[in-house]
């Protein structure tokens, strides 16, 4: 809009949000101010509590509005599993479509040399104190499979085998190059039963 | 996600954007959530700005900041010409791909009888005022090519006839049952030049 001060300021913040382009974020900002401005209201005031309230978990980190998430804090988990994911959505994904009951970690990311994510951003100094002490039996590998999500799973199997912990990936009845969070639940469930030693 | 509680909230508050379902609403939120929290807090600041300072021009009836909107106050604008859109999008677009000097008039909505959408929630009563004692020669109708744009153009002719003000129909060049904020730039200055008396 010509008008420009917060209106072009709310179509520029919209502009950040995953698929949003300027078209779109226009389009949003009228509905918004024309037609829906209590959603508005709720909108902004849900992103500030989010942004309050939500943060990492301090063990496996997934979004948790507490130090623990759900799984972490559940005693009916069987902690001798770990399965590694790339985003919380996998979690949730998991959880959804598997009958999986052991715990989580969650990764936010996966190695990429070029855009300075090493080890150390995805918290795999944590993912190693809990393999040195923590008794894990079968370290899972979920990690999407794409060329970085396969260099990640290498990563951590050999640091797995450096403190004889079995290493599992789940099987490729996922679509190669395809990412895990939109692949259909009975797809998901099939291959994560087959995984396989790595 | 199951952990529920503010990150629920935000999905749910996601889904208030036009185009917006659960899925794309889920990934949104992880994304701020995880990867763009800068972004997050900048968006809800953005609406809350926007919400407290942006309001209908008095006059014309189109998103604004002040009391009277950039046209409305221009003194280079023509007075005699008053275009009647459907929505503060299409002062935007008409403004960028036309010549067109004259004044604008946004009905923010069209007239739709079963949602309760009769002339008062368009701000007819306004515009009555305006062809009553404003000098306009010209009322350009440029709702959108739907039932019910066509059928606003009519109760708007009617009413422009009994103060004795022309009224003209921009050109269908525009494809019919088409949303005039989404045709290009050279079909809407076409259909804007082509005008005829309505
Ligand atoms: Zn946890
Ligand atoms: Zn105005």
């Amino acid at each position: 809009m010509r008008q420009g001060g917060a209106i072009a300021e709310l179509i520029e913040a919209l502009r950040c949000l995953p698929g949003v382009g300027p078209k779109t974020a226009q389009r949003m900002t009228l509905h918004l101010l024309q037609r829906d401005r209590d959603a508005a209201g709720r909108l902004s005031e849900a992103l500030r509590q989010a942004l309050n309230k939500v943060g990492l978990c301090s063990q496996c980190r997934t979004l948790t509005e507490r130090s623990l998430c759900e799984y972490c804090a559940s005693p009916a988990r069987d902690r001798s599993l770990l399965c590694i994911v790339e985003s919380p959505a996998e979690v949730f994904a998991i959880s959804r479509s598997t009958g999986y009951k052991g715990l989580f970690f969650v990764l936010n990311g996966r190695l990429s040399p070029l855009d300075g994510i090493g080890p150390e951003e995805l918290g795999l100094d944590i993912l190693e104190q809990r393999l040195k002490n923590d008794g894990v039996a079968e370290l899972i590998l979920a990690t999407n499979a794409t060329v970085e999500g396969e260099a990640t799973a290498h990563y951590i199997s050999d640091m797995a085998r450096r403190h004889g912990v079995r290493t599992t990936r789940i099987a490729h009845g996922i679509p190669f190059g395809g990412e895990l969070e939109y692949v259909d639940g009975a797809t998901l469930s099939h291959a994560f039963d087959s995984r396989k030693d790595f």
